[in-house]
């Protein structure tokens, strides 16, 4: 993609804090002169009083055609009948394998030093299938469903992100000693597809265990591959490791390598509007993006500008124990560019 | 219970190191003159070959009938149709709740200070149903059972504990965002139970951000009450906080007062007989047992004398970073009763 031929991607602001960290990253993009034209929609919980929408067809429609896109956070509609907006998008978009890098800031002391691991989840199936029911009163069940064609396709990706970013082991986390036919189905697949892979070391880890080495030693993992539930909670333990979802980018890949990159915090209304948002997490996510699209050096210079800044210290917003304002710390990370 | 009537309880020395750490149990018992009396059934892997049994009546009996009792690790019987003993004795003994404290042990650093936490797991149900079958080729699917009997049961256990250990504050850990109406009838019941607790705080919080919160700051939470499966997770992250499952003790409860206090780590048939392991857990889980007893002297002074002798760090076991074997760490507690 030469720089005179702008890339399209779609950018869905979304709710709370939403819009102010989105205004960071077109900005700093802006500085960077990163060959993007932002395609924008609102997804959210504020109804269009015309559509009567929280998200339209056209908003789907725009990833789809430009295969690439951004998302803030997104708050769920109150009210019957509404699942998440994230789920939505991720079912809509067929958005199978969730990567979140999670490495610690130069700079920004947490417990652990030298942080660096991936967590990749499955993202559509598993126990997120929404099949739920009352057998009798005051029994309910809920099903868990794994498939082999899922759980190819992720594990497949894991490997191959492995192998394209040079890392060298890939863990696949089970509860399978206990769900045997569901998590050993995720296993088998798991295996299938690391014996194509010789050169990356691959194991299994009991998700108990797996959480256990994780808070005492994180070096021991690199990559980590997973079904949605023991995603979703691994993600964010690994989060928690490095300062916490404020600070940890993710991306979303979808069929036909579809990306939609995202914050994965909360929309935080209790600061809304008042220019005091940590934008990290959507920078980074934006950075997960540019490379995605292999603008390597656009997001190279990008990141190395939003960690210096935040090496550098002078510059950090309250949840980081600062008091820049959002377009404080962003015009710092232009100054660092 | 006065000292001349001895209680009798069953003690299940279990495979690997369990024989050798359950010594160090009877010998620190005996040295306290603790007014126990140990009936020990072995329940394992290894067959006995007139029986063919891994698990006898008998075994069971002993436990119903002394309504207390410590068991060593045991390993899963290889071969199919076994379930792990584990849970088979959690089924047969009803043991609806298993109570984990997690606190810091004095002089042995961790990332982490000041930990105190007790992990309060429903262990009947959830996703360790067993219900598990392959619809299609390629697609198979795992019950989750949540019943409002078993969650009223652990919420209320967890209630009561609380109270009785002078502790502030129950969260309810769960996924009712995304399960709702299994976690969601989880909830309902803890808060049910919550209504008749006013002096104690009530909160719920979703698992993800739950692990995140715990990584980040283990203060933040008090006693945790969860589903099976997050149980299982979180109690073994909040064990890794402090060092690991060979230094955190666990209690099961059953209906009827039953306790079954065990070591979670595994046998490590690789230093079995070798002198080498690390009694702790085991030694802390019979300190829960003879809390459980209300034989709160007793439990005090074992339980001071072997964080002491951890603290001093003359007589440390090779995974604490020590070169002591199992029987000069057990005759330095014996010393500091
Ligand atoms: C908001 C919630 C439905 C979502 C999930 O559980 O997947 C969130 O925790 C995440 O990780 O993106
Ligand atoms: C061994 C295994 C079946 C067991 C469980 O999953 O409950 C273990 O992890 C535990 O926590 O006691």
């Amino acid at each position: 993609s030469s720089a005179s031929t702008p890339i399209r991607a779609t950018l869905f602001p979304g709710d709370g804090i939403g819009p102010e960290i989105s205004e960071s990253v077109k900005q700093i993009f802006k500085a960077a002169d990163v060959p993007i034209e932002w395609e924008e929609h609102y997804v959210g919980t504020e109804i269009d009083p015309r559509t009567q929408s929280f998200l339209t067809w056209e908003s789907l429609e725009s990833v789809r055609q430009n295969r690439v896109g951004l998302k803030g956070p997104m708050a769920t509609p109150i009210g019957k009948g509404h699942r998440s907006l994230n789920l939505t998008l991720r079912k809509e978009l067929n958005l199978y394998a969730n990567v979140r890098p999670c490495y610690s800031l130069p700079g920004y002391k947490t417990r652990y030093d030298n942080v660096n691991l991936i967590t990749i989840r499955e993202n559509t199936e598993g126990e997120y299938s929404g099949l739920e029911h009352q057998v009798v009163r005051g029994v309910v069940e809920s099903l868990k469903i794994i498939t082999r064609q899922a759980s190819l396709r992720v594990a497949e990706y894991a490997f191959h992100y492995a192998k394209a970013h040079g890392r060298e082991r890939v863990s696949a986390i089970h509860k399978a000693n206990i769900m045997q036919k569901t998590d050993g189905l995720f296993l088998k697949c798991c295996r299938e597809v690391a014996n194509k892979y010789p050169e990356i070391t691959y194991e299994e880890v009991v998700i108990d265990n797996c959480c256990m080495m994780l808070v005492k030693n994180p070096a021991l993992f690199d990559v980590l591959v997973m079904p949605n539930l023991y995603g979703d909670i691994i993600s964010d333990l690994c989060a928690g490791l490095v300062g916490g979802l404020g600070l940890t980018p993710s991306c979303n890949i979808g069929e036909g390598g579809i990306a939609l990159a995202e914050a994965v915090h909360g929309s935080a209304p209790d600061i809304a509007g008042k220019n005091l948002a940590n934008p990290t997490a959507l920078l980074l996510s934006s950075v997960t993006m540019l490379r995605h699209l292999d603008l390597h050096d656009k997001a190279s210079q990008i990141q190395n500008a939003i960690l210096d800044t935040i090496a550098e210290g002078k510059y950090r917003t309250a949840d980081l124990g600062g008091s820049s304002k959002t377009t404080e710390f962003t015009n710092a990370i232009i100054d660092h560019l």
